[in-house]
């Protein structure tokens, strides 16, 4: 039906209609009074939504280029790093790292396996030289599923003394991401995500060691250059012309967000999450990844006996609902589904129930109608 | 005025409404059918306005960040460049290139003059050896409204062979940039300007040449590397997350411009710039710029026995009509009224009609009451 999907992918995630509003706005001028009142409001609440009182700068750029920008101000050519990577994006800050001539080392853990942290504290702790000047990784790992243990890991890190920097593209705003409580140096996300508003802003949280580390960092950079964007925050400006209409509808989102509650935001997306889980179980739909891993942000399935992309495409054609593929060799293996952002208790319960009509027209009975439903709703209104 | 203001500033330029509410519906999915169709309509459109048959690539960025990437996809440390400078951009492409370690050599003149084709004419033709690889020049110089004689040296560049990159953010869209007949290298230009939409997108676009000095450059790069930019927009898609809605906006505004006709959209701006300056002239306010290197995209006006600040403030506060002011050494001294983008005759019939109402205000005696709007209706009705 023309103008009737529901986005439950992984990002773009659905848009809340006064964010929409407030973006469809004329542009003010960018260098106006008007304009820096609203982006310290924005500053102020990013700040909250990251819960640190360290520098958090907007950038107009995808996740992946505030994900650079966080790599590429703190570090040399030549300098060692550790890469974690377990999917797609972990895979990515490796290429990013050596795109820029980083000495780089990656941790793996296969598809779908959370990233181990003992690996982690085996290379630190081999370290002694100390030769290690950041540690890169991803929270949750979008391609998968799966949420890193980031919190021991960066344990391993703060007793090593590196930098760590972090991937919280699609966990920011879905699960707790304390970044003074943990120290995080910097922390990359990015708009289209648990922010509900659409892609074109990326952010990055910057800690005062990270800067202490920027004054003898040599990697070029211009636009990605964070040291403007700090300066110019600390007028509630920016070195270059940004995305007025886009700042509109993070201001919106964010007052939507600071009404709702970290703590409540939290809560729903873990709800979403278990509920979701539960039906794929007693549709007995295999999930890949385990549950002691998984994102609060998205769920894989590795459907047997059913085809992932024609439940994709039943799903859309005929319940206007859009369910992310696999990616790379997982093509056509799994489908996701995205809780993530404006997403309520009955857009899960939607979802469900439309997965299990399509599962049942495409032949698939290894479950008892209605289970799938049962088993999520049991959850939310538990 | 609450929710009144008329933008006459150089970007962000005013959003026609179609393509505000345009860009106001729920995103899509940046990986499905339905985005690469409207990539496919974006793509050929944009090479319609470029006049071209190169790649038009769009990157999710300011115009820096499209003018950053056409300098370091092309390029290498030590790779000597000519970068023209006579204000603002045409200093901070000098500050890219020195940023990557390039061998940076400026020709430069004041500020409110233009480039000398000639200074251009003179260093290619001593450099027998080749060793200048680019040719860095602004083509409407946001800071000052002068246009600077590309046409002209870029016969220079081509006589000598280097490859010429072209900022053409204020220019595109308001004046003929035509990329094939001319062979210019690598052209950078940004949403808020010509193209009517919110800030958000920037475009480049590559000539074959280019792409051929691409494979031996060696600067570090990731976000800004504009191959991937090139494969996926040979399949319609993007190497990361796109500003889907910024894309709605792109694709409502260009094909408002298609409607109008290149032709009658130069016309346009032409005939507003003529207009603009006129009323300045009667009004007996000297021209920032001479009349033969006048920007069609914005008139910067030297005011003199009435203080530039004061009327941007009464124009603001009175009439809701947002002018730029002047830059760096030029602040407070000038005022800039931009024509550029969605703007009517009756805009700048407007904004001299406030302009003479302020100036009266202000005490400002210097001119016939009316004179201002009589010499630019002539213009615009003749």
């Amino acid at each position: 039906m023309d103008n009737k999907l529901m986005l439950m992918i992984p990002g773009p995630t659905p848009v809340p209609e006064q964010v929409l509003l407030a973006m469809a706005k004329h542009p003010m001028g960018h260098r106006s009074g008007e304009f820096s009142a609203l982006m310290g409001e924005v500053t102020e609440n990013l700040k909250w939504l990251h819960q640190t009182k360290n520098d958090v700068l907007v950038l107009c750029s995808s996740g992946t280029g505030a994900m650079e920008a966080g790599i590429i101000n703190f570090l040399s050519a030549g300098d060692k790093v550790l890469v974690g990577n377990n999917g797609k994006f972990g895979e990515r800050w490796g290429e990013v790292a050596r795109a820029y001539g980083l000495d780089t080392h990656e941790i793996t853990a296969e598809w779908g396996k959370p990233l181990n942290p003992d690996d982690f504290k085996a290379a630190l702790e081999a370290d002694t030289a100390k030769e290690i000047k950041a540690v890169i990784i991803t929270h949750s790992e979008t391609s998968t599923g799966v949420l890193n243990d980031v919190e021991t890991i960066n344990r391993h890190v703060k007793a090593h003394g590196a930098l760590i920097m972090l991937d919280a593209v699609t966990s920011l705003g879905a699960i707790s991401v304390p970044v003074d409580e943990w120290g995080l140096d910097v922390v990359a996300s990015g708009s289209q995500k648990g922010y509900m508003i659409p892609p074109g802003l990326a952010f990055v949280s910057v800690s005062a060691k990270a800067w202490e580390a920027y004054e003898t960092a040599t990697l070029p950079k211009f636009y990605l250059d964070l040291k403007p964007y700090s300066k110019g925050a600390a007028k509630n400006t920016t070195p270059f012309t940004p995305p007025v209409n886009l700042f509109f509808a993070l201001h919106a989102a964010l007052q939507m967000m600071q009404k709702e509650g970290l703590e409540a935001i939290f809560a729903r997306h873990d709800r979403q999450k278990r509920a979701t889980r539960a039906a794929m179980a007693a549709l007995n739909l295999p999930l890949f990844g385990a549950d002691d891993c998984a994102s609060p942000a998205i769920t894989a399935v590795m459907p047997q006996g059913v085809d992932a992309e024609q439940i994709r495409s039943v799903m859309k054609k005929q319940f206007d609902i859009v369910l992310a593929g696999g990616q790379d060799h997982l093509k056509g293996k799994i489908f996701r589904i995205g809780h993530l952002g404006f997403v309520g208790d009955r857009d899960v319960l939607t979802a469900v129930a439309s997965l299990e009509a399509t599962l049942t027209k495409l032949g698939y009975d290894q479950f008892t109608p209605g289970a799938g439903v049962n088993a999520a709703g049991q959850i939310l209104l538990a």
